[in-house]
């Protein structure tokens, strides 16, 4: 993905080694067309499974998310952040801790958004230490559902997410790769 | 759109005679060709606007208003509603409740993604009291972009936001407006 890659590189704003912003193009403004195509990607990575819904956690993840699930033809399922008025016997629900936020929260899915035989691809924009993707993973597993493999557009690959999720057999594929942000530099890794 | 109608009919669960739950069709899971569908409806209806960008504000008007940015052919910004790591300064803020969160939540677009060249079109999954909707606007306003109109997938019309839109001068095309919820039941209005 060069083009993610250039992106990158022109307009994400290095805040710290650790954090890096990328408001203009992923996270706060999207040009619908270029997600459409990262979607594109997705789905033809995981072209050999029986993907039957596709999930994100909300919120920067849900124009990928959307786009691959139009591609694939399948229902999106965004989980949520929040306690809603709906009783909790209805949701699963796990508590994680936020790297950006630097906050507890509780993601939750509807109990009725996913079954036994669904086959669930799960979608991100960004991947850091993984904590929300691994409790996404908890309620799926909850759900008695199978989890195919995660599609993330960037994966901050100096921190544990992505290799822990490999380490678990599951297969990732990012589109971008960023080994360090040291000095205020990106520098990619393949 | 009948469709629409339909769907509140046979899934939507009316909590109370205020609060009525979408999930699993617009707030926590959405068929992507469907969202498509309401996107074209935007599109149409807004079509004599030279429209920039599209905006709504996280997380569950996401996936409709990229339908709407995709059909368009331009840009999808999202508005944020808690603090990141980025600097203030970079940002138009407004603190605005939240009905359904029975919360007060700051709603932030940065600065960089508007300007006074933009014709910005508003697209949200629902509307009740226009909270949010109001704090948006203001941001937009802020910013020096023109709003041309909002586009609503449910109007909670015995809410008073959609009404205050139409007051302040503002197109409002709602797909489906609500009349009542009493008694459980789910009453449309023309």
């Amino acid at each position: 993905m060069e083009k993610l890659q250039t992106l990158i590189k022109e307009e994400a704003i290095v805040i710290s080694d650790q954090v890096i912003v990328m408001d203009t193009f992923l996270n706060h403004q999207v040009d619908p067309a270029f997600m459409m195509e990262l979607g594109e990607q997705f789905a033809s990575r995981f072209k050999e499974h029986h993907i039957t819904k596709v999930i994100t956690i909300e919120s920067s993840g849900i124009t990928v998310a959307f786009a691959t699930a139009l591609v694939l033809g399948v229902p999106l399922v965004f989980a949520r952040r929040k306690k809603t008025l709906v009783g909790d016997t209805e949701m699963l629900v796990e508590r994680v801790p936020s790297f950006t936020k630097g906050m507890v929260t509780d993601i939750m899915v509807s109990k009725q958004l996913l079954s036994e035989t669904d086959q669930v691809l799960f979608i991100d924009d960004i991947i850091a230490n993984g904590d929300a993707a691994r409790g996404l993973i908890k309620i799926i597993e909850r759900a008695g559902a199978t989890l195919v493999g995660a599609g993330i557009v960037v994966e901050k690959a100096f921190q544990s997410g992505g290799a822990y999720l490999r380490e678990s057999g599951i297969q990732v594929e990012s589109l971008v790769k960023i080994a360090s942000l040291t000095d205020g530099e990106v520098q990619f890794s393949s």
